[in-house]
């Protein structure tokens, strides 16, 4: 998918709701468990329940690759169900040397056809590149995180007095255009996110930590928002287990609806014309 | 595996080489294809050729999750048949958010039984404690990578003159202990080696990057070993694809056997007293 594809689809929603697909056993309505693919089952039902409010999926891979095998299957099954209009972000945060990012990039722009990786920068250059061979696949590359250990390394100060996220902001824009680079950055660092913006003033955010981390929606959309939006701001707990009975399809698209109507507010406000 | 065990096997053996079992499909023997799951097939033939002149194998994840479920279940087998006594690396490069990196945890030491993961450092504390709960399993954190993107960002000087690869090694120290956690430090990188070693006395180093990278393996073990040995040289490509026929797995144990020797030498020469 292109930028402009990104930007027509949330005009068009007048949202840029990212539902986080983070499916835990553990966590959905009992009442599935009997399915042969619980998780795929849950799956399914969110995305038909949230499909016309956001604007990208992302499945934390964590969650699918503690159930083994099956669970890679409920991945490729969820991934196949997604309606092909909306952006997919496979949440992994790989890097590692050439040959083997070259593997995880085939692993998820080939097998399972993800438009999107998220990436750690830690290894640099070499590590991020063989995710960026496709002209229409992107990676969002790891910047300022949305954790308490984001404090660690990320805001370490170069003795060019630059934080380390923006040595990675600046650094990394050598690598790819605005077109296949897009960065993380936390909701709960609404302190640095002009700072952010300043840095790479036209690139698309993928904002976590709305919600049960909680970040501000109405902070990041107005201290972030680009003449194309340039946010993806991703919820997953409070929607997809907005609810636990027979009606959590209900309750997920409630909550939901009521991100995207705020985001139509923000847009309408904030959006630079 | 406690540290004590480690360092007994690799008295024991005169070794203190990892096999990396980065098993590629496209680079087996071509008469292996034939077998129901060939990647076990081979790993299996290279365990048996190699587990009495090693003292770990790591088995890189990017290549099982390459091959879809079918990786995964290559990956289980490979598991289950790699001696109790050989310590056992998950090399994933995973880290992110607290109940993420939990659940990648779970995978690799409850599902999978690994004895350690690699985790990525920039996301810090809360990302890289989930995988230290378990007083028997390791975190082995990216200090000093051996590929060319090392250079970007972890060898950026903070204001207060550390490398970002030293302020890596010297808080993470505050998160566990030497029996739970080990550095990879590039084989590439013996010009750094002496730094890092003050830095973590006691410390177990990972070492990739000999051979296929061009690390030398008679300085890393002049420049690194500690009293317990404390190091780990990884080789997989020069090992694994030693030889392409009939006879690989000879060819794979001469190679394994060449460095084995040569490890034997440096214990004798290196091994503080």
């Amino acid at each position: 998918m292109t930028r402009a594809e990104l930007f027509q689809n949330i005009q068009q929603k007048e949202s840029y709701l990212c539902v986080g697909l983070d499916t835990d056993i553990k966590k959905i309505p009992s009442h599935l468990l009997a399915a042969p693919d619980p998780i795929f089952e849950f799956n399914k039902i969110i995305i038909d329940a949230t499909a016309d409010l956001c604007v990208a999926y992302k499945p934390n891979i964590a969650f699918y690759e503690a159930q083994g095998p099956k669970g890679w299957e409920s991945l490729e099954k969820t991934l196949a169900y997604i309606p092909k209009d909306i952006f997919t972000i496979a949440d992994a945060k790989r890097g590692d040397i050439g040959n083997t990012s070259e593997l995880y990039a085939r692993t998820f722009f080939d097998y399972f056809n993800f438009d999107s990786v998220t990436v750690a920068p830690y290894m640099g250059a070499d590590s991020v590149k063989p995710f960026l061979i496709k002209p229409d696949k992107w990676v969002i590359l790891l910047a300022l995180t949305s954790n308490p250990g984001s404090q660690d390394f990320q805001l370490i100060s170069s003795e060019n007095s630059k934080y380390l996220f923006e040595e990675v902001i600046q650094k990394s824009q050598q690598w790819a255009t605005k077109e296949q680079l897009m960065y993380v950055i936390g909701a709960t660092r609404t302190d640095y996110l002009q700072r952010v913006r300043a840095l790479a003033p036209e690139h698309f955010f993928l904002v976590p930590g709305v919600g049960a981390q909680g970040g501000s929606l109405e902070e990041i959309s107005r201290l972030g928002m680009n003449k194309q939006c340039g946010l993806l701001v991703n919820s997953a707990r409070n929607i997809i287990y907005a609810g636990n009975g027979p009606d959590f399809a209900q309750q997920a698209r409630q909550e939901a609806r009521r991100m995207q109507q705020e985001m139509a507010e923000y847009l309408e406000k904030y959006l630079p014309v």
